[in-house]
């Protein structure tokens, strides 16, 4: 008998030998025609393969990530034996899953794929699921292998497989298609429901132009139909809901080719939501005890040092700046300006927590070719903190900033959201990870039971935590179900000692603090990229960048506008007049189109009345309302961020 | 006869010949016994150097700063005289005017100068002084300088002689002293009244340390007894003053190391300063019809190529950063990236003025050795903002920005400023100014005109405007009286035209917009420095980082201080509780120390009668008031920005 450990601590027992399919199955039979692979001591295997002892497992479902990528990896499969099918003597490079479904690459000699040949090989490759073809996985020599393929004539897979050492070489086999691949799949094709192939592009072999340009054939597939058509809704919306799209119509933000790639400039509409998104980040902070600084853009090369980020991060930094004999950095990061902060005053162990927060501008380097509108950036405005605490203070701090995140995703509308827990791996302690087994075991309980106890989704993922301590990405999506990684929130144990930072305890002596990393609203950049589909551009009214249009229904009620106007600007509401010579009809669409979401028609019975008829953006007409109230009750809706 | 201008625009026939001197004679006898030297045609030159054309002509007494270096210079060379009396064989290198007095850099050979040879010296001074000795001005041929200097052995003059042109060479003697100098002079040492010297340094020869080591004694003087004794007492206040020395104690910034020498990091209070400066300005210039904007820090080399700033600021600017075969630089100033922003979405005459701001953070390299405290630094945060216009509303644009400037002085209780407008020569348009002649005297007169109409104190300053267009440059005094130059106000017609920025006018022609830069509170480096010498770190209610500090008579009454501290937090009041076991004298002493505007004390009487009793800094006990009140009061004293 060997133990079986579950992600949520659970121990059973079960026959050497067991599949994790077999698991599924002594659980629940619905569980088990779910499980497409499985999580084994941290290595994602088939789901039909023998667990030998005792092991951690984690089955993987189609709402598991990994579970998703051995789905489309699967698919790719079974994409290339449809080509060969329709495309016979095709030879075949690399086929892998990606953020959106899979691809795979290959040379069709001198034959060409259309978009019709998209629709034959999708049916063809529907025909081909349903045969409920097993997945099969089969070890070969080194030797086999290369004559297998040399025998089919394809020099790519030769090419691969001279990189292979002899031992480690599988194939998998499902109906007539045959691949060199290490796994691992799901259990069969009938999985496979929904296919839809979503382009041709030309790739060049390994990447470099010198080599031959291949075929590679893009896809997405689901478990059912239904998923697809979802999926494709959402792409369609997607479209419509651009963030550089909308970023530009609405005068959010602007590149330039002077100022260089990956560097927004916000415009003034942007920098209202902007600085709104600070006001709300900076009274969420000051009233959870945070106090703010503010540091340079720069530091000294040995900074980055003492950090650990030079040498191995020096890729994602901008190159030095050579001065007086010293080479100066654009920061990456906060963190180590803010240790530095920690360290000016001595501190005991009343000053802790200790919590200093900054809208820190930070500057990243990224491949020019994977700079992407606000979402792939180069400055990034960073909503970030740092608490350093004792021991004791830990979960309770933990705990807070967790709320914190809850009550952002509250605000925002954000209904859809997932805490992905990295854990540890013991066996790598002082390797990959700081050599602290007690302080790994104690705080990876205290943020798995924060988590619990707040009934937050999570899910945890071994061997992927931070080198010192366990962290927390934040996966939400958006009202149209797409998904964005928001933010980092991380355990520290290791920097308090590099940057030697201590603090006096109650006996008199020297500790060395903890360090919580936290950057609830992520990057100005990338969240208010993602508002801006989230939202479709209909910001809600705290954050719109105009909260109320005011519209005259003639040039002899321009001066009850203008009162009106006063008024709301003195209240602190962004206004505007719409003093064009226009028909109101006209005024009242295009302040529609402009996305502003409180229309105020002003004309003789309202100027009697001291009073306004208010249309409201998506709602229309709300009928006469006499202004102080229609005042009064915008000043609370704006203050209260509802809406 | 010649025609003499003076600076109100008032001309005045004179003789040919006549000197400043007489000028000043002829219009009050008085006036004549202050002048110093005289501004003639933007030339410093002795007040009684012939005039003779017609003339530019403004009178410099001691409160103008080329007066003040005049008589500076001048005491240079009585202190020379004076060294020479009593170290005879002395040899002399240079002797100038400094911000705050003279030196004179010299070689002694083998003797040493000591605290007690200054007490000597400046008695001797005081000697040469009364003799009232004229300063007279001689034209040489370099042949006779270079005997003369051969004769007297002083190898330093000869050096400086060799860099000299034939005809362009003059002496200046004073009692028995002769120097080679080009001047200009004070009259007669009579002038000097009062002199202190104040230090003696080593300074190697023309400032390379393979050179000889010289002697250079510091000294400053004055018109009178009185004016000396005034600064000597704020020297003594502003060491108290120190903005270093406050900076630390009050927790207000710090520098390290690691991140590298004029990299202020600002800590949480000074963050709750600049913050609080921040919300000024925002809320400032919103009611101006500001709209903010947010820019990236770097750019790219061909922005500062357009700009005109590379190559001929390269100095001044942090070195470049290598990156994807393109130089980016820091950036040292906001205006290219504001102009990118003014082009990023097409203007017609509707849209101007359009006013951005943007509390932008900018690098300028300094020497290491520059570098002073919050006052000389690498990395500033300035109240940055730019105006673009058509020329029929510079005026009223102008007027507003100096309204600004205005309007922040009473706030800050700066009583004694000048602005210092600095005006283009018309021999030197198309050269160091754009040659646009019509443009400098309409937006030269129309500046004078915003400042003689709001009766504000300005003086003028011949050919020293910026390239692009008449500046002012902004004097302030501290209450201990000491100068700062705090910010410069610009006009600009020509960096439209090098970003090729245009709007369309009324009549649907393309027109360049005329642009100000404008920075009323400069950098929050310098103006918080400057705030910390003026305010001696007692910051008014409403900037202080601490605003009330809640002392309970007893641990008792401990409950009923954090009722009142939670009631102070809602209403956004920056409040703590000293709770320490302590009794209430010390805590009443502390918080004296800690110069915390208000301490309220609570015991039985005031938890009984839901109130507090009230001591105010610098006031003392202000007794007992009902809470309430007293939250409503504190209210609307920290929302006025009074006290």
């Amino acid at each position: 008998m060997i133990k079986i450990t579950f992600p949520d601590g659970a121990v059973r027992s079960y026959d050497k030998g067991v599949t994790p399919f077999e698991v599924a199955r002594s659980i629940a039979e619905g569980l088990s025609k779910k499980v497409l692979a499985a999580n084994v001591n941290g290595l994602v295997t088939d789901a039909n393969h023998p667990i030998e002892g005792d092991a951690f497992l984690q089955l993987l479902t189609w709402n598991d990530t990994a579970g998703k990528s051995t789905f489309w990896h699967s698919s790719a499969h079974l994409m290339a034996e449809a080509v060969e099918s329709i495309f016979p003597g095709v030879k075949f490079w690399v086929g892998p899953a990606v953020e959106n479904g899979f691809y795979y690459d290959m040379d069709l000699g001198d034959r060409k794929m259309s978009e019709e040949d998209l629709l034959s090989l999708e049916k063809k490759m529907n025909e081909l699921a349903k045969k409920n073809s097993a997945f099969i996985r089969k070890k070969i020599s080194k030797t086999d292998a290369i004559q297998y393929f040399s025998e089919k004539g394809d020099e790519y897979k030769l090419d691969l497989l001279e990189g292979l050492q002899d031992g480690e070489i599988t194939f998998y086999t499902q109906g007539d298609f045959t691949d060199l691949c290490r796994g691992p799949h799901i259990p069969n094709t009938s999985f496979i429901k929904a296919i839809k192939l979503t382009s041709i592009a030309g790739a060049y072999w390994k990447g470099s132009e010198k080599n031959k340009m291949l075929t590679r054939v893009y896809g997405v597939t689901f478990p059912s139909q239904k998923e697809l058509d979802e999926y494709l809704t959402m792409l369609e919306e997607a479209k419509k809901r651009d963030h550089r799209k909308l970023g530009k119509e609405l005068g959010i933000y602007t590149m330039d080719d002077d100022v260089g790639p990956g560097l927004p400039l916000w415009l003034p509409n942007g920098t209202i939501i902007i600085e709104e998104l600070e006001k709300l980040a900076k009274e969420t902070e000051q009233a959870a005890g945070y106090k703010r600084v503010v540091t340079p853009h720069i530091a000294k090369e040995s900074m980055y040092l003492t950090s650990g980020h030079l040498p191995y991060y020096a890729d994602s930094m901008f190159p030095p700046m050579e001065m007086d004999g010293e080479k100066y950095y654009l920061k990456a990061m906060n963190c180590p300006h803010h240790h530095k902060i920690f360290d000016a005053e001595p501190k005991s162990y009343k000053d802790l927590p200790f919590r200093i927060a900054e809208y820190g501008t930070c500057y990243r380097y990224e491949q020019s070719g994977e700079l992407f509108g606000l979402m792939r950036v180069r400055c990034l405005h960073m909503n970030d903190a740092h608490i350093y605490c004792s021991r004791e203070q830990f979960f309770e701090e933990f705990r807070a900033v967790n709320e914190m995140y809850l009550k952002y995703f509250q605000i925002f509308g954000i209904e859809k959201y997932v805490m992905r827990l990295s854990l540890h791996d013991p066996a790598k302690l002082g390797q990959k990870y700081v050599n602290e087994p007690a302080l790994w075991i104690e705080t990876e309980a205290m943020v798995r039971k924060v988590l619990i106890d707040t009934g937050t989704p999570f899910i945890e993922v071994q061997d992927e935590a931070a080198f010192y301590g366990p962290k927390i990405d934040v996966q939400i999506w958006s009202t149209i179900g797409r998904e964005f990684t928001l933010a980092t929130n991380q355990v520290d144990f290791n920097s308090g000692l590099k940057f030697k930072l201590s603090y006096t305890n109650s006996s008199n002596e020297s500790e060395v603090p903890l360090i919580i990393h936290r950057a609830p609203l992520g990057t100005h950049e990338r969240f208010i990229g993602f508002l801006l589909e989230h939202y479709a551009g209909r910001f809600p009214l705290w954050l719109s960048p105009l909260q109320v249009k005011v519209l005259p229904i003639s040039d002899k009620f321009l001066p009850y506008a203008k009162q009106v106007e006063q008024a709301l600007l003195e209240s602190g509401i962004r206004v505007e007049i719409d003093d064009r010579n226009e028909k109101i009809g006209k005024k009242i669409r295009d302040t529609e189109l402009s996305r502003t979401p409180f229309m105020l028609v002003v004309g003789e019975k309202e100027m009697q009345e001291n009073s306004v008829s208010v249309r409201r953006q998506g709602l229309g007409d709300q009928g006469m309302q006499s202004f102080e109230t229609f005042k009064n009750q915008i000043r609370d809706e704006i203050q209260s961020r509802k809406g």
